[in-house]
């Protein structure tokens, strides 16, 4: 039987995907600044032998709502934020299984930098990171580090490749497999001849030095991409190893995952889906839950986030004037735009955006018992052909703990989700093959040039 | 009685200062991936009452001994290298009153998301964060990020400069210090109005943001230093609250750290200077023990790092040839060069080097049983005034717990050092007052400008 592979969705910040719910009595998710939060989270989600942490990040505030980024301070709406990667060591620590994949802009910083950070926590984590490949689409983002305007949707493809190219080499070409002697005898810590430097003379980067670290469980960490436009399901099949998609159906969904499929051949790519599960031990518990939680959706925060996914100031329209899609403001989110008109319908208003924001965000909650739920879920595998889930949280870390508690041995009694986990990295977990990129991914190619850097 | 302060001087390398120590079998510095060598380390100095751990950083290998990265390499000399910031979340899961003190350059960074990795660790670890501000004086680390040649001493602290105010800016003027209101029940956890977007234009930075992070405990970390230039100690006495200074002996260190006093008035900071300690119960034992150590110290590993240091090709010269300081290849680390020869005499040699690094550094160690080690300390602080030490390792952890074991307690008899920790954060403790700069600091001045701001 297909096994369902389980992420939890989370971000180092109050609100993240389902608004106004850090206001719910029980929420804790305000304490997102202490260790202790994290720590505990980390050790729920390896009880509920969930395969990984998935960690969003942005690095700029939302502000076309109303033109002013009023509405997303005052609800929270991914600001304020914390870094992604500080949060892993200390998970880890608590941790032995339970995989991390964090959201990292390519377009801000150096890759020599950025690939010591990862190699940094592959090594820490025992070989458990994964990198979530975004290259950012918030003009207040660009404005933030001193570029303006924003980068044009296919450059930041160019850029991020670049990026890529880089980083992959540092992590695969960089020290050979056998360049660590650690021989105290001998004096000899490292073969020099078997560490290559990385030069490079590229659009984006000028590169020439050796990697800082020594090689990590699985040099280069596991890749995520969510990109969901044309140029961005070419970058995913031919980077991703994961792909997280979204979409409020999965005949939807179904459609762009045979896509991704496809043109990801000969790989084979996982693919996760967004979902939002509000779980009970009977209907009626779980829609008394769903009514509870959905008293604290914050209208405004969900018009703020949706206004900046979008590119379309929501604030300029009545309830009931049809949304001009055409009207927004970049074509880098022309994707979620049309994830919107899919769910919505052509002519979909604020009002429809409201009502089906029925937790504060634009995906849908699977609501009811364990068994409808473990349905559901099944339904997606089966029908849209995905992997797995990324779950949004609702009021935490109780939405957790319903959902490892109830829906988590619903799925075991069926023999769809794993009773253990399995040894090694992240990247064997996942894959069940070895801890490092094999051929045909362009970073295993890097590596392969020579007999002794397997 | 004047408190002694006591740092641990680390870096997540396995040859950090006294190289070919990690070939000592007792020796577990080359464990420096792992977690769980950082998390028993933070135990260990907690156990010792340690203020803080202070984790040195480079970002270039070096490469000036015989024109080659080799030596250094072979000889594990400050890499591989983890990044330090990464190490620090698990350590303060596992302790709750060590200071952190990380090492950071600023020359290759954006200000925006270092201000958000600063911000994270000071909320993570409640305000026990502290960063040493380093501008870099590697030709390699410039060449691996694309940048050629490295920019030149003077100019590298005015880019500090820049890069510092932005830093200041997002910490100190972002957001007021009640503009988190949290309040759940009218769904308001910020007030817009109280946060506010910091504007810059200037040489090497532009920046049009509002800092990601809610106030941290201390907002600015705590700040190290540790230039010895004309340049370097204005920069020290304008910004920094403790300075790291080095030199052999006390009458050297003393003119360093009155000038540096005299600088920085009315402000008053901390001087710590580098020491290395071989102690046991007694001068016998002691002496064993450095003996015992001193095989393992690497002869050319040291060359390497002190060629790199001091910016000449020591591989050029014979064992008892003059070294030309003139011939040094960079205005970057004259202090260096000024150091050595103060502490070796003018027309020093490659012989008397390697003569003073008995233990692989030109550091000389203290070695004695513990009144021996704490009258030296006590002569170091009496004489140069300076407020305490970085305790470079040897052989790990076994230096350490042998100084907790026996060095401490002595101390602590004779009512210099602390027998137990002061509540609050890292500054608040340091220098006694609040968790925030104070006037006349530039950083506090930034804040200070409305009264809501404090």
């Amino acid at each position: 039987m297909r096994q369902i592979l389980l992420n939890a969705f989370d971000m180092a910040t109050p609100g993240h995907i389902q608004q106004g719910m850090w206001t719910h009595p029980r929420d804790r998710s305000a304490e997102y600044t202490r260790l202790s939060y994290w720590v505990e989270l980390a050790q729920l989600l390896e009880r509920g032998l969930f395969d990984g942490l998935f960690l969003a990040d942005i690095l700029g505030v939302y502000d076309v709502y109303d033109g002013s980024p009023d509405a997303a301070l005052r609800g929270a709406v991914q600001m304020p934020l914390l870094d992604p990667m500080l949060l892993v060591p200390a998970m880890a620590a608590a941790t032995r299984h339970l995989g991390f994949g964090i959201t990292c802009n390519v377009a801000y910083e150096p890759p020599y930098l950025f690939a010591r950070r990862m190699s940094t926590l592959d090594h820490l984590t025992c070989g458990r990171i994964g990198w979530n490949v975004v290259t950012g689409y918030l003009d207040s983002a660009a404005r933030a580090l001193g570029y303006a305007p924003q980068m044009r949707h296919d450059d930041r493809y160019d850029f991020a490749e670049e990026f890529l190219q880089v980083a992959y080499a540092l992590w695969e070409a960089g020290w050979d497999r056998d360049a660590v002697q650690r021989d105290a005898a001998g004096r000899i810590y490292a073969e020099t001849a078997k560490i290559h430097r990385i030069k490079q003379d590229g659009k984006q980067f000028r590169i020439d030095a050796m990697h800082l670290c020594e090689n990590s469980p699985q040099r280069t960490p596991v890749l995520y991409q969510a990109g969901a436009s044309d140029r961005g399901r070419a970058f995913a099949a031919r980077h991703a190893e994961c792909v997280f998609v979204n979409g409020s159906s999965p005949a939807i969904v179904k459609t762009l995952v045979a896509d991704l499929r496809a043109r990801a051949t000969p790989r084979h790519i996982l693919v996760f889906v967004g979902a939002t599960v509000v779980t009970g031990r009977t209907a009626s518990e779980a829609r008394d839950r769903l009514a509870d939680y959905a008293t604290h959706a914050d209208r405004e925060a969900t018009l703020a986030h949706a206004s900046a996914s979008l590119g379309i100031d929501l604030a300029r329209y009545g309830m009931d004037d049809p949304v001009d899609a055409d009207a927004a403001q970049s074509q880098a989110i022309r994707s979620n735009i049309e994830v919107m008109a899919k769910m919505a319908g052509p002519g979909w208003t604020k009002r429809k955006l409201l009502e089906q924001s029925v937790l504060g965000s634009r995906q849908p909650p699977i609501v009811g018992p364990p068994a409808h739920v473990a349905d559901a879920l099944q339904a997606w595998v089966t029908q849209a052909d995905v992997d797995g889930f990324n779950l949004s949280r609702t009021v935490m870390p109780e939405c957790l703990r319903d959902f490892i508690d109830l829906v988590v041995p619903e799925l075991q009694s069926r023999g769809i989700y794993k009773t253990g986990y399995a040894a090694g990295t992240y990247r064997a977990k996942l894959f069940g093959g070895g801890d490092v990129l094999a051929a045909p991914h362009p970073a295993a190619l890097l590596r392969s040039g020579r007999s002794d850097r397997h």
